[in-house]
């Protein structure tokens, strides 16, 4: 077999069944051996973002990575934001990215570029097997790095014959050291919790449920988290808000800050005058690693007998009149179908109303904005639908986030995908007109403004959507969201609405 | 004034007046600036590779910089395909990349990233200025450098007041060595000239021109060149193949290769068995410092009394009938407009047919893909218009490529650019089509068709365009096209046709 088809092999062989590949002339080896391994299901996407961002996303929901297959350094740079996100998702994901031949690497031709230094940025692995019978074991490695790996193939190494599949990886499981929280625990001191990674699934949430109640402490989770099981039936976290002025009232009086899973809070961004730093002065700072196993094993010690609390289901009574910057979300959740994938890229229209408006909506799983590079949340939909293809996926887009990866919603109809986009145009960057006030700039005039709306011309994404082959339909009022938002859940493949908000321009 | 102000008082000096922008909260007080300085043209683009593709447009129009302004690690690194291009064209680019203020870089916030490993890729110069009084000359620093230069402006030196403008840029003028060619030139032996940068401006080729007369010597120049003269009256370039058995053919015979301001010539990609400097054995080469200057030294010295030939105009009768592969450029060649700026990302329904159509239309510049890293066409068409405002611009457009930075349409309306983008839909990566073919792959079902083709569902191009608030029509025919387009450039402002070539699926 080729080098091509060893690859194809070891990723078969560890369970790697989906690749995200936007291919050039350097990777056509790599797409002939498609035809050889049918088991492979090769998805294109027409932007590499698309690619990587539909790869964290089906890494998100499988726990298992998926490969994507990138054209040069080009390919890769255009893969690097979405790869940023999913670095700080920790999902794991393998890059498979072609270069030249070796022959042809001294050449300084048109595509040539320094590929390892951009993979560094985002890579907990970056690789280039020289040889053909370094491929195999090069997956393996990377595979068994975790996280994003970056494993660079030259072109002579795929279409070398004499090439072997590397075999299978061997699971780094390196046991978290529990610290003793007892202590802490029965001080009596006020305890919070700050969750992230397996703490924030439903077993996840059962045990720290448990665990606050025994110990009167509180549960909170970052802004947006990577994945996070939430609604009814499910243990309730509250998410740090995005303001530190709110932080600051929602951990005030904290003694004692546990970690789980996560590094210390921060702001965002800084702003002139103002700590990066949300950790309440005074409180103590105590990791608790192992996630949801350290929860349950600390659950069973603490708690033994506390029952973990499921929200209530909500009833919603729908609003009427004019959709407005809260009001759409309630629509959604009181419509929300079971078990749904919900990708929150809503920035402003969702920060201050999706954790309420969703709290008691049913038990769905959110897969938020990690890393905050804008324009993850159609391709991320796209990886989490095909991870999961019986569960449907409920994708919340921003105006702006939208349209720096708007050609997911090719692959999107391509792959007859089971996601409901819905578009929320407030017609600016809206959180940037928030921003310009809040780091103390002073600019009221027309040039800071024409950086921040979205107008002259407006987007059509109805247009924009039908482009690419996704029915889209408009709706300015509760009641046209609700009958659209029905009538897209109960029918199978793509869908988008464009939700109009009143007060936008 | 705060650095913000210092930063753009610094640019204005040096007479960057165009600012390509996708600011973020990192970038707030220079956006708040840009209402004090409304010299300064600041461009809102929905995507940073939109921003970096349009200063390079810019930059090889008006030989001189304009600026982008990034967000952060992820912003840049959306840009970088479009700054790869760039860096390949030799194009004046200053970066202004927004990071977070000093005392947040260590807090591993959601957007903290390497941005320096990034922006080494693609840059001649990278910077990042920690105090206030440090950014004015940091800025100088990063014009003086010249190509592609990053710099990155920490929040708190934006925010600090203290600042003062850095003063004027010293051009870094370095005399080109003119090596004696004397002995080569009179050899007798045959010679080519590979013609790239200020070579092929219309004083550039015609001294090329005159030297080819009196010495029997042939002019190329790159298959994409980043800037060239072309049409009636102005002496012709032959461009090399984009296939290495062309070149070899055009390359025949050839004893003595002269480069002008550009590399030995290379194949674009490394192919099984094949050696990828098209070089001819035995050529020598030869490397004439100094581009158009030397060349009309050279002339003065070896042509004093030859005159420069000119290309005769060409009329061509336009055909009739559904539109092909090629019959599409002659269509535009005959009704191209005076002076035009054409940029070339039509790919494979190009590269057969352009320079023969092109070569006796009325003269026009056009603009390449120097760095094959698709999605420049675009971007770079809004860049040029900006820089050339009574110029109009033609933008020949592959389906696949257009998908990968579309948004820049929305920039072409809101800036009212008069651009007329044809897309040459083929309904496919084409190129790739041959390309599998060439590299030896074993690959003809439809696991490798489905990566390459553009269909299940179609792109509408005219849907696309329209929600971007660029009025579209879709041309099948030769007739419609050339009423099309007529239309298109004797109306102001920006238009798009679709052109669907028949053949494709």
């Amino acid at each position: 077999m080729n080098g091509a088809e060893a690859l194809l092999q070891t990723l078969i062989d560890n369970g790697v069944r989906v690749c995200f590949a936007n291919p050039g002339t350097s990777e056509m080896h790599l797409v002939a051996a498609l035809e050889s391994y049918p088991s492979m299901r090769a998805v294109l996407c027409l932007f590499e973002g698309v690619a990587t961002g539909a790869a964290d996303g089906y890494g998100r929901m499988a726990g298992a990575p998926a490969a994507t297959l990138l054209h040069l350094g080009p390919g890769l740079a255009n893969g690097l934001a979405n790869l940023h996100n999913a670095r700080r998702a920790a999902t794991p994901v393998l890059n498979i990215v072609g270069d030249h031949a070796a022959s042809h690497q001294s050449l300084d031709s048109p595509l040539q570029s320094d590929i390892e230094s951009a993979a560094s940025t985002v890579s907990s692995w970056v690789g280039r097997p020289t040889e053909v019978d370094a491929l195999g074991p090069a997956v393996v490695e990377a595979i068994e790095a975790g996280g994003v790996s970056t494993l660079i193939v030259p072109a002579d190494v795929s279409w070398s014959d004499g090439a072997q599949a590397g075999g299978r990886a061997t699971a780094r499981t390196r046991p978290a050291a529990v610290p003793d929280l007892s202590h802490v625990l029965s001080s009596g001191e006020p305890v919070a919790f700050l969750l992230n990674g397996s703490a924030l699934s439903e077993e996840g949430l059962a045990a720290a449920d448990r665990i606050a109640q025994a110990t009167k402490s509180k549960l909170f989770c970052p802004t947006w988290p990577a994945r996070l099981r939430r609604g009814a039936g499910v243990p309730v976290v509250t998410p740090l808000s995005y303001r530190a002025e709110t932080v600051a009232d929602q951990l005030d009086g904290v003694k004692h800050l546990i970690l789980v899973e996560t590094g210390a809070p921060v702001t965002s961004f800084a702003y002139p005058g103002q700590d990066g730093r949300l950790t309440p002065a005074g409180a103590q700072v105590h990791q608790l690693g192992g996630g949801a196993a350290a929860l349950k094993a600390l659950a069973a010690d603490l708690a033994p007998d506390v029952r973990a609390r499921g929200a209530a289901p909500k009833h919603i009574d729908l609003p009427t009149g004019l959709l407005d910057a809260d009001n759409w979300a309630y629509v959604l959740a009181a419509l929300l179908p079971e078990n749904s994938i919900v990708v929150d890229e809503a920035i402003t229209s969702g920060l201050k109303v999706l954790p309420d408006a969703f709290a008691g909506a049913p038990a769905h799983d959110v897969l938020g904005l990690t890393g905050l590079a804008i324009g993850q949340g159609l391709p991320l939909a796209a990886g989490a639908a095909i991870a999961c293809q019986q569960r449907p996926v409920v994708c919340l887009e921003a105006d702006g986030s939208a349209m720096y990866t708007l050609s997911a919603l090719w692959t999107h109809a391509r792959e007859r995908l089971d996601i409901t986009t819905v578009i929320l145009n407030n017609r600016s960057y809206a959180i940037l007109r928030a921003e310009l006030k809040r780091v103390g700039a002073r600019a009221e005039g027309p040039g800071a403004a024409s950086m921040i709306d979205l107008v002259g011309p407006h987007l059509d994404f109805v247009s924009l959507s039908e482009g690419m082959g996704v029915p889209a339909t408009r709706a300015g009022t509760v009641e046209e969201l609700a009958a659209q938002f029905k009538a897209a859940t109960s029918t199978p493949g793509p869908h988008l609405i464009e939700a109009v908000l009143t007060g936008s321009q």
